[in-house]
């Protein structure tokens, strides 16, 4: 009846992965405890962890006072050393790279600005590669082992995740991103894991189906459905900044009129505060933010109009969204959450008039608490997951008796 | 290790569903075909279809020939015998039921125009449970057994799929509609429906991600993901008729301004093709449509500019839908098929300029073959679905063991 060798081996392994995220995101969880989430007996429970135990990927806590060791009672938690994930982030100014442990703390980070736009992608790969070499040294000086590692790029990203397929924002068009970082490397898209982080990190509990909206590099934007990332057919969803305003509206960098990136997007939001002059077709870099917020800060009339309008014209086309998608909520993270103070009336008037969802609430709205730091932990939480996805196989290769721990 | 009964139960009907499925989408499959289409050995097959055999739910192709019975290469189908799915719908001006086989063919229909806007809910739903009593009777005649019925409605319905939340175009609020219409009972919106019937019926093989756009009442659309409806967090996903299209436009009944049901909702079209004066902010019932098309048949420049304005309005909030889920094809069903001729040059002119994906192809976007049957025939199919998702229970409970196959 097909229930082979394989078919026990993935038993085992779904049964493994509903063990250690249920240790990844409650505190201090029993055994009982994990049996009770998951649904599987104390008896399984106990097994998984014993080899989990046993594999250095969890620890009991308070395990050092003597006879407490292993029983029932004792709250467990992910190790902090042992495997670990790399994030590395491309930005249009700066490069950076982290190392997180299996809970997700970032252990070792290193950040340098860099001009990039327009700068050969060997030059800035190099330069990438010099400083994820750095945190990942750093990282095994602190007993960590380091299981791959993903890049952020602000761009999109091929059906394989190894290359960048554009970023005009760089100049790059088809650039064999994971090729130039060494096995083991995934390329991903920014937004996709700014929302990532959110959905990991956000501490909003039960939050599993969210529009994520965040403006690096224009306005980026990424669906979470039932607690994954929402692709799409082609792996291009979650272009909100090109969804319609107004149609009749200015031109957009993408060719198309009125879409809200010529609303939203930064350089429309800097020449709207008369912080910028000249053509608002580039998306922007994130650079600016700062001056705008601060001239929010001192009352300059400019600036509240500008963002109370990029406000509305955001959440003109977040009701689109929210008709289309139905989500739980929709997240105001990456450089937006520092602009949320200003933009959200306008957001949540609109919403409020143009949702046909009766129960849909202006507390649906929320801004993220990680700020621009979500999407590199993003691509580290990224990386590291796949061993909270899979331990068997890395206790397999990787634990006390296979010799090739290193 | 959890490899439990429940376990083995789980694997067992995953493995049928596989095996009903295959021979579900394709014609005279053999079992080494079924193998090697789902991926399971010969061995398994065979088990399974001797159990789906025995049990009528599946018949040999040509095994009145001596000595073919049981050979492998036997061509398969599913019977034409047993299961089978009862639909029904209520319309604003009709009320329907049609039975249909395992194979989806509908055996019999029943219709009847019916003015139900405004009407007292038990009135219609025990006229609809006279239609669906008369198609059941029928079918019985030819050997079916209907295994449960789904009702298509215009209107939001609960979580559970029990009751009707509200219905404006019928004057329904909070209707216990499955509870009318006995046990078995599944109640679900007409749109979803529609989606469905693509999905299952529609012949655009391995088209599995579509945004499904039809107008019945108002504008109705629903999103199916990875071959299932998207439902969203609270099953009010699809709102395609009140995503904004101007944002400063006309009125619209759900309160809001500029929404495409202002643009291209019936009412709106109608007027604009100079064939109804009046409000607009009522969403129609589908009964002017054949006028339109006769208009525009005619070449009357009136039908033609409402026409070809109502597809630019439907494509630019279609862009807004392609560009935030990335779906494989957009499909034009239902009513509005029947003006795709003049729809079509609007909805594909605003998608090749917003959509930002560089592979979008006007092709992407196509008409459903199903017309306004396609509702009815979804609700049917998706009532005898569920024989082909888990049949073991269904042969464990009718088969010709069983004692109670009635």
């Amino acid at each position: 009846m097909g229930k082979g060798p394989g078919a026990q081996a993935e038993l085992r392994r779904r049964n493994f992965a509903l063990v250690t995220h249920a240790l990844a995101a409650g505190e201090d969880l029993t055994r009982a405890a994990v049996a009770a989430q998951v649904g599987l007996t104390r008896a399984t429970v106990s097994t998984l962890v014993d080899e989990l135990l046993a594999g250095g990927l969890v620890e009991e806590r308070g395990a050092r006072r003597p006879g407490t060791v292993g029983r029932p009672g004792t709250p467990l938690a992910l190790a902090d050393t042992g495997p670990a994930g790399v994030g590395a982030e491309i930005g249009v100014d700066h490069l950076a790279a982290c190392v997180v442990d299996l809970r997700g703390t970032v252990r070792c980070r290193a950040e340098t600005p860099a001009a990039n736009r327009g700068r050969k992608a060997p030059d800035v790969l190099a330069e990438l590669a010099e400083l994820t070499a750095r945190v990942t040294a750093a990282a095994r000086e602190e007993d960590l082992h380091p299981v791959g590692t993903t890049v952020a790029v602000p761009g999109l990203v091929g059906h394989d995740r190894g290359a960048v397929l554009r970023a005009p924002n760089l100049g790059w068009e088809d650039v064999p991103v994971a090729a130039a970082l060494g096995a083991g490397t995934i390329v991903e898209n920014e937004a996709n894991l700014g929302a990532l982080a959110e959905l990991w990190l956000g501490g909003h509990r039960g939050l599993a189906d969210f529009v994520h909206v965040s403006a690096e590099i224009g306005i980026g934007a990424a669906l979470v459905v039932e607690g994954r990332l929402f692709r799409g057919a082609r792996g291009f969803a979650g272009e909100l900044g090109h969804v319609p305003v107004r149609p009749d509206g200015p031109l957009c960098s993408c060719g198309a009129t009125g879409c809200l990136e010529t609303y939203a997007g930064e350089k429309a939001l800097l020449r709207a505060a008369g912080l910028a002059t000249g053509d608002d077709t580039e998306p922007g870099t994130g650079a600016g933010t700062p001056a705008l917020r601060a001239a929010a800060d001192a009352g300059d009339p400019r600036a509240l109009r500008a963002l109370d309008e990029a406000g509305a014209a955001l959440g003109i086309a977040l009701s689109g969204a929210v008709n289309l998608l139905d989500p739980q909520a929709v997240v105001i993270g990456g450089l937006l959450a520092d602009l949320t103070p200003w933009l959200l009336p306008g957001v949540r008037r609109e919403l409020a008039t143009r949702v046909t969802d009766r129960q849909w609430r202006p507390e649906n709205v929320v801004t993220s608490a990680l700020g621009r730091d979500g999407v590199l932990r993003g691509a580290a939480c990224s990386a590291v997951r796949t061993v909270l996805d899979d331990p068997a196989s890395w206790i397999t290769r990787n634990g006390p008796d296979s010799g090739s721990r290193a």
